[in-house]
């Protein structure tokens, strides 16, 4: 039955404030979430802009700031003492494809990253997949090739380990962090959100092997609709299908804190009859984690053990 | 003298992030109500949207999620436990009301409501009053016909217990909690308010038995002003008038964190100047509780328990 | 080595939901600051709006509300036991200088604010200097004025105690907390500022002691070259150069959090860089306190002192 087993690990930030934790507070978390039944973590990106989670030559050379702690290293040696599968997430420029539209400009500079992370941490046995952290809703013909183009420089690089994309739904709450609105009128349908994954997925299968879509841009009473079409699709394309289950509330002023229990109960369900493969979460540390500095988060925490608890009876 | 000696319980909400409370939490939030002198609770609404707070038929056939937990029937027994004299919230459609202008809509939901929990919840022996929970700030032809709809359902079904509403005062902080402005140039006039709410009371006295006016939106130095006029009217035609002393923030950026300790106190003395019967606020758990996620919270039950300790010396 | 040695108090806060301690709550901070190595603290403001510090008849006249507690008094005695230099902040109308541009009113009302303040406190052993609390960005001729009026009645009254102001550097992010946007396209030039800031100082280099630019305006990667600027201009004036190490995240959608560790370090290393005399924070309660609500701050107190405990080892 499928449960939560997997959750980003939102370091860099694009727009969670950070908790500031050291090493202690790190090793504390890997314990928490191993005692809710995780047993993969995405890293969500290696570096944004000019933030870094590992001292990088490529990105240094590139403008970027050398961070204090080599968070990588960190995260993939609680991997290991956890036996938690660790996936890498690739650097977001924050620029060039967001702006710009250099979609190749981005493709270039994370080839170089790809093979710099590979050689500094490629042999740590934790490291079990790539994340492509360039998140898309529709469409674009620059993101399939960025897709193929990274996925394919991933895979050949590790062996063929896996690589994973958690795009979003194009519907009523897929609005920026830095607005203050919570939802909009427009939203893609049904019908053309099957049309577009499907003419996407065609193109990127043999380099994306798993997709988590976030489930926080429909309404919840037609979630599952989108991800029955998710699952179709992707079973015809031979991709493991994820759901990515956010544990941040949406409809909220303050964005954001962590989401009401039933809302997430209610998204877990609704991937359940869908048939997904695996849940996982964005994210653990600030929304589900009893050492959040969100109080919500802990009571969060031992509401989904309770309910699983109790499910397991 | 006037203290603050009710609280609405905020489920379900509309815009403060869920603080994912289990039986626990809630069991210990009502004797810390306890504990500040409160002897009433007013849940804020039975329902909106999707969202319940008990398992009802009614809301469920027109397309909402039947709740985890059945909140109504928790509040209830703690109210009993408590000696506290629970108020039931009625059902909002975030919709019938406010975009789509339909008020009978929204009658003839409530109406089906009404008589469901009366038969679920009716004969608890807290269950002491009922809340009509939507909220206006001025004269609108359908409120009016609402309230006397629902009032007189209410007291007709229920042997005539208390019905009460809680309006706005239509001020220059009467701002969408999805804006990011905190006030706004226009405001009613004092004689605009006590003529729209002369009319308004004059139609709804013989269904509505208590007004508690929320009182955020006006500048502090004005309160007492709109609170006399409030009062005076209310005497005018035999309503009991209450003060909603709201305990949240509305001057700062984030909405909403636990207010100022000084701007309660002195909203208490501006009630207490009017002669209001009765405070109550919005809400403690959240912006009261020493339990809250805002530790603020905490340290504002502190304060207002210092001084009504020195104040009774 | 340039450490952060001086804190704002945010008492009066303009934007920052208070705390609502009381006297133990910040006798324990001031210890706390202590242990952080600071000895310099300064209350933002003595008065914002309506709102005091301090049982002011000069406000009070002009509509303010007496407040419950004297602050001045308590962060006086508190400077004093921990061997503390308190510096007092001047009146913020939020309104003469702002809307109605009228810095003559704003000058009159501080100047009997300053007399009264002055017989009150000034024989506080502790009491040091000065903040002229009207924050600006950019060459305005009634700045100017107010800055050489109000700085040369604080030295005449006080046997020429030290004054300071803190202004900020109108760079990209430069945006009204109430405004959901986190940075704009606009911002002055290098050269732009040092042609204005040459003005400025040049007027009111015998009124003004200390200046000590917020740092939080502009791309950290440009930081050092305006901190470069200021720092030569103030030495070419004789005013001392401190740098307000800003504590809270611009960047993020929430207004405002701890920032990340990381970047009051770049921060910190940027003003090291650019030979700043003092390094002082916006401000240690809220975003650095072990017992700041925000838990995000505790965790930066315990990164900044490992990390000046490593570099002195």
């Amino acid at each position: 039955m499928l449960e939560i087993t997997g959750t980003f690990i939102d370091e860099i930030s694009h727009d969670i404030p950070h908790q500031n934790w050291g090493k202690k507070e790190w090793e504390k978390d890997f314990q928490l979430m191993k005692k809710m039944g995780i047993d993969t973590v995405i890293m969500i990106r290696c570096g944004y802009k000019k933030w870094l989670t590992y001292p990088s030559n490529v990105l240094a050379a590139n403008g970027a700031f050398t961070p204090p702690q080599d968070l990588i290293q960190l995260f993939l040696d609680l991997s290991l003492k956890h036996n938690f599968s660790f996936y890498l997430g690739l650097y977001d420029s924050g620029e060039y494809w967001w702006e710009a539209g250099d979609f190749q400009k981005e493709i270039d500079i994370n080839r170089q990253v790809i093979d710099e992370v590979w050689k500094m941490y490629g042999q740590h046995p934790a490291f079990s997949g790539w994340y492509l952290c360039q998140e898309v809703s529709r469409k674009m013909k620059g993101a399939i090739h960025l897709y193929c183009q990274l996925g394919d420089h991933c895979k050949q690089i590790s062996n063929n380990l896996p690589t994973m994309i958690s795009p979003y739904i194009d519907g009523t709450k897929a609005i920026l962090s830095s607005k203050s609105a919570l939802t909009r009128s427009e939203s893609i349908t049904l019908l053309d959100h099957e049309k577009e994954w499907n003419e996407i997925l065609s193109e990127i299968s043999s380099f994306v092997d798993i997709v988590a879509f976030q489930d926080g841009h429909v309404p919840l009473d037609q979630l599952k609709d989108y991800l029955l079409i998710n699952k179709s699709l992707m079973d015809q394309y031979e991709i493991t299908c994820w759901s990515n289950i956010e544990s941040f509330d949406r409809d909220m002023p303050i964005k954001f804190f962590p989401i009401k229990w039933e809302k997430l109960l209610l998204k877990l369900l609704a991937a359940r009859a869908a048939n997904i493969q695996k849940g996982i979460t964005f994210e653990f540390s600030h929304f589900m984690s009893p050492q959040s500095a969100y109080q919500q988060a802990g009571h969060l925490f031992n509401r989904y053990i309770e309910y699983m608890q109790n499910a397991s009876l």
